[in-house]
């Protein structure tokens, strides 16, 4: 089996009418692909059609591609006729194993085994969600990040039976239509994102609980600390470029030991030689050749445009 | 003792020759008022001015108030002077106890007892740090956020001995200078912020110690998937507004049980009935009379602003 060239894909079926599913088509038909979707029940589709409005808004705001239109879109509820000539299938099904099971198992049989199918979960593993399935080594993961018609994100990784080229092309097929896809190493529970935000999120959870800060205290912290520096530096490269010329290994050689202290109630890692020099290393690629001064000054003219974007001075 | 009126507030002692005490000098400099920098040694001038200049040139970009000039700076080191009709004084000396605790004392004798000093510090309790001063009534923390001159946030907490007025006053005057100050509840190690980001770097320094992300992919996910709304909305407001019309009552009825889930290292509290109701009573505060619809609309609009400030699209 061979896989389409990325110009190829022109039809895409989108499963699910609740906000993933809608935030899918409205994506890629912002980018000028045709679009059908498929609801489960009729009912839907008003609901539907005004998730996918709403999203259109912003991404005309952000710009259409050439031959955008909403007019590519059809929408229906019976499931073989929407992936009739699909060439990709974001799936986003309810949060349900079996249902989608069972769906892989139908969408398996039915769609030639070239056309990927990739899915919107952010629950469950590909390695599970494959199990019924004839023609499991075209099936992914690709997980959006909420509201997924605006958010670049886009977490990829394929079960034990998906093939590995699969994977390749899906991580290029994203980048092509537009988005920041992340080629996970292992299937891992929360994949990447939203481990970090559950992190994130218990942390905040004890600190209401032991009335240490309200909800909108741990918002403002937020939005007027890390936040805006981390829409434009994540968490590594702002450690990295904190830190002076001397970088992540200044930052892990001399507040390694902060890592004991009680500053969230996650236990951290030891701190071996070898993680050590994993984020060193990794900071370091991530600064290429670019001088300490100009990581310093492009941090700082991008959190400016930030700011002065959202008006906050 | 009657503390100043905020217009009263026209010179300010910035202490400490660092990127922090730098940055502090900068953006008071930016808002109109007269700084006189302490630098313990002379020879730190160089290096000190580089950091105000650099921090300069942002705050030209967010627009510098009226009358605000570099021309409004002084520079000493010598302490007393540097302290000589200071009408507010913020400390950004290193981050040793001993020597914060010798210097409070110092300047507990020195300044006039009506006079607030704030420390910048990240590590201490403001009441091991007010042990040796004879005037601790008005001493506080108001700890900023790195980059200081650009980055809104300060949080602000008392020692023991603080008096609870000079922690509203300090609250007062940091958002009448133009930041956005916080008034933490109780002293805790990272205050509010820094243990956000703590859960968060934890957690990624756990997913590279396992191979299961490099640095990079940490900070891919970080900047295309919760931080462009992370600036927009912080996380309990993202997941309030998510959760469509049930807001956070229905995230955490429903969800709650993914708290017991291995998505992150950290274990969650028990979601009592208590804690509940105080996130979801925090997020209708947040939320006010805004309609759903709205609390999307306008949570979008200013994603698109950023994506487009950033020019990620």
């Amino acid at each position: 089996m061979k896989l389409l060239n990325l110009d190829e894909v022109k039809n895409i079926t989108s499963i699910g009418a609740g906000p993933i599913g809608g935030g899918w088509t409205a994506f890629f038909l912002s980018k000028g692909f045709r679009v059908t979707s498929y609801l489960h029940d009729p009912s839907e589709k008003e609901m539907f059609m005004k998730i996918v409005k709403t999203a259109w808004k912003s991404l005309e705001q952000l710009g259409l591609s050439k031959n955008a239109s909403l007019k590519n879109l059809s929408v229906t509820s019976d499931l073989e006729q929407s992936l009739e000539g699909a060439h990709f299938v974001q799936e986003s099904a309810p949060e349900k194993l079996e249902l989608k099971q069972d769906l892989y198992n139908f969408m398996g049989k039915i769609l030639p085994d070239n056309i990927v199918i990739s899915s919107s979960t952010s629950g469950f593993m590909m390695s599970d969600i494959q199990k019924k399935c004839s023609t499991p080594e075209r099936t992914i993961i690709g997980h959006p990040f909420n509201p997924p018609y605006i958010l670049p994100l886009v977490e990829i990784v394929g079960g034990d039976k998906t093939r590995k080229d699969v994977v390749d092309w899906a991580f290029s097929f994203y980048k092509y239509a537009g988005k920041a896809p992340l080629k996970l190493k292992k299937e891992i529970p929360g994949f990447v994102a939203t481990r970090l935000q559950e992190a994130l999120w218990r942390e905040a959870l004890h600190m209401v609980d032991n009335g240490e800060a309200t909800p909108e205290d741990i918002d403002t912290a937020l939005i007027n600390g890390p936040a805006p520096r981390m829409v434009v530096q994540g968490q590594c490269m702002a450690f990295h470029v904190a830190c002076g010329e001397g970088g992540m290994a200044t930052n892990l050689d001399q507040f390694g030991p902060a890592l004991k202290w009680p500053w969230t109630r996650l236990e951290a890692p030891d701190l071996t030689k070898e993680l050590r020099n994993k984020m060193v290393e990794g900071c370091n690629i991530m600064a290429g050749n670019t001088k300490f001064e100009d990581l310093v000054s492009s941090r700082d003219n991008a959190i400016v445009k930030v700011l002065n974007a959202l008006e906050k001075k």
